[in-house]
């Protein structure tokens, strides 16, 4: 067992460095993909990086690849998170990741320790949703999940993803062409703030993800008709937004119902706007998550049922579309116990989890072997200004990172 | 009684002109108060009125005022409606009042019939909701009902009443010393389709109105936490989108179990407005509406309770402030009976009706004898695109207005 102790004052001067690298006209830390304070926050990624004596270099899809080569070359480990956050969003989601994962290079450096294996250390490239109606697009890119469909996907002033692009310094064309070539990575780890209570809550250090939730998307469009709110009676009325309402009380409704399921309706909006009218449409747009893809199933279909049922008592016409559908990823047991060995070994209290949030590591988990970090966060917070986490508690996140990297790339060599 | 008929093709010509003075850029027949429309409308309905041979001038408050001269002078009856309309509106609302009453003052002339009373025809300003929060603005300011507080109101940008008045060609000091001296004013008559579906349904031509309804406004805010929608687990979410629409099918059950009663939520918004994110606050604004002021105090008491406990649940906090506080106004009985008695007279199938809508004529009626004639609303539409009366339903509106006139002029003369 290796007795490196990383260095918190570093991480923590840089990840203070790095929450200055965000929009100011915004709430929180805010420092949305496709922005100039993205390519800020990625640059500086790319810096500290070379800085801890990787090769780095940017692919077609605008992922930051650092490379620290090991002994026996061909074979690689891979780290990685994000730099993007949401709107309002926190300092720790996603960073913590990235510049836990470049404290684990500078410590193997300063102790002269070489793995066998070459470190790759990635910044994938817009993780949070973005306006386009994706996420973790970069590592979509590299496993070969987007296509001219992605490029074509429009925001609300009409702009096409393609067009997009460019302003983050990406071409529409190298972004259909970044695939990454994940035959040679034995493990990809990353570390994360849990985002949620449950750490917390149950006084553990480290999380060992188990399963990555699936994330059902949906658009609900409720078309109605448009009247006086004063003359119209109750009885003849067709409130689109009343429709809307009762579905919102679906998802919150079905969402209670599972074991570690969520549902939240995040947008509405009723036309016209006006105080004194019937509403004509509601829009409503909200998601389900959960770690068993039948139960995701069984949710899509109640609140379809539900929407319709809300709809149809009050003459309104619904139209549902799941705009994402993505099932639950198990991690790998391999890379899951090493990490549950590695905090045992060094002391710390763990607990096996599930992720509710949605990661990179849930994508590249369909290429390669993959075993998720978290720390706690205060009170669950995240995708809030209050998100939080203590240097305290990040220090021996990236302590089961390092020793992690170290008995994979002993264990599962070339 | 009279044998003048009405023309109705001279009506539906001008009718269709005004519909053209309207924002092309918006659905339906928009000529929003405070709008270059609205100027272009009041100033065609002056035009109108100078060719029907009336003494015009517009008030301090905007309010286009037409004069016929009578016999005796020094007592009034007035006439009057709007020609504002809501955003996407429709072309009868307001628009038959107005044309109906000039239509009047010429059958008058042409069939010499002259008057004990001045005939007064007003072209309220600002009828329909504003910006600002207000609505019946224009006779508000007749009655007194308008202060510094009234111009001090802003709208979404920040513009305040004061500021947004001259460019109607409105000085903020004459608006409010626009009050009207209502002791030599007799009665006050207002013909106005139904907007609602009363009429059609039980096959009558005139409405005689009885009662225009109370009218509640309020606004909430729901302020919960911001938090991830994947990780916060249900149990502990503070999630101010679902207390907002519990807080909507409140609404509508209070109006539900009420007789004429009605309820409507017309805004809301969620923030941040962004789908994975559990919702920091809801905004919420709607009204109730109803000819029984304790019913209408009772609703309040209910919804304010309802909000309270929507919200307690789900550790959510609630302001409700309720903007708008217009209890039922009862119409006078020697004019509602005379317009009756005048539908009786003239063969016209009648019932006496509420308005679920408000009125000019609601605010007038704190000063003098008020009385309303409805004809009817085809499917009942109205706010909207579809609002339609076919001029055969006007025609014997006008007539009743005619004769209406006619009788009040002999029977409550000066």
């Amino acid at each position: 067992m290796s007795t490196i102790t990383p260095v918190g004052e570093r991480f923590h001067a840089e990840l203070t460095e790095l929450s200055t690298l965000t929009d100011s006209d915004r709430p929180g830390w805010t420092r949305r993909a496709l922005s100039e304070f993205d390519i800020a926050g990625r640059d500086f990624a790319r810096t500290l990086m070379k800085r801890a004596g990787l090769e780095t270099r940017i692919d077609g899809a605008g992922n930051v690849i650092g490379v620290l080569r090991g002994r026996l070359g061909g074979r690689e480990i891979m780290l990685g998170s994000h730099t993007d956050t949401v709107d309002g969003g926190g300092r720790f989601d996603g960073v913590t990741g990235v510049l836990g994962a470049i404290e684990v290079v500078r410590l193997l450096q300063e102790s002269d320790v070489r793995l066998d294996h070459d470190l790759v250390v990635v910044v994938f490239f817009n993780e949070e949703p973005n306006d386009f109606g994706f996420f973790c697009v970069g590592s979509r890119a590299m496993t070969r999940l987007v296509d001219r469909t992605t490029l074509a996907a429009v925001d609300t002033t009409g702009r096409s993803l393609a067009q997009a692009l460019p302003d983050s310094g990406i071409d529409p064309e190298s972004f259909l062409d970044a695939a990454y070539d994940f035959s040679k990575v034995t493990a990809f780890l990353e570390l994360h703030i849990e985002q949620g209570p449950e750490l917390e809550r149950i006084g553990k250090q480290i999380g060992v993800v188990e399963t990555i939730t699936g994330i059902n998307h949906f658009k609900a469009l409720f078309t109605g008709r448009q009247d006086h709110a004063g003359t119209t009676p109750m009885d003849v009325r067709a409130d689109a937004g009343c429709a809307a309402a009762g579905t919102v009380l679906a998802v919150e409704a079905i969402a209670e119902s599972g074991t570690n399921t969520r549902g939240t309706s995040g947008q509405i909006q009723f036309t016209p706007e006006a105080v004194n009218v019937v509403s004509a449409t509601a829009s409503l747009e909200g998601e389900f998550r959960g770690p068993d893809g039948s139960w995701l199933n069984e949710a899509q279909r109640r609140l379809t049922s539900a929407a319709a049922e809300q709809s149809e008592k009050r003459g309104v016409h619904v139209e549902m579309e799941w705009t994402t559908d993505d099932a639950p990823v198990p991690l790998h047991e391999p890379i899951t116990s090493t990490i549950a060995e590695v905090a045992d070994d060094l002391g710390l209290s763990r607990a096996t989890m599930f992720s509710g949030a949605g990661h990179d590591a849930g994508i590249i988990a369909a290429k390669t072997q993959v075993g998720m970090i978290f720390v706690p966060s205060v009170d669950g917070r995240s995708h809030c200004p209050e998100e939080f986490t203590d240097l305290g508690d990040i220090v021996p996140g990236i302590s089961v990172l390092l020793e992690a990297v170290l008995r994979v790339d002993g264990r599962f060599g070339s």
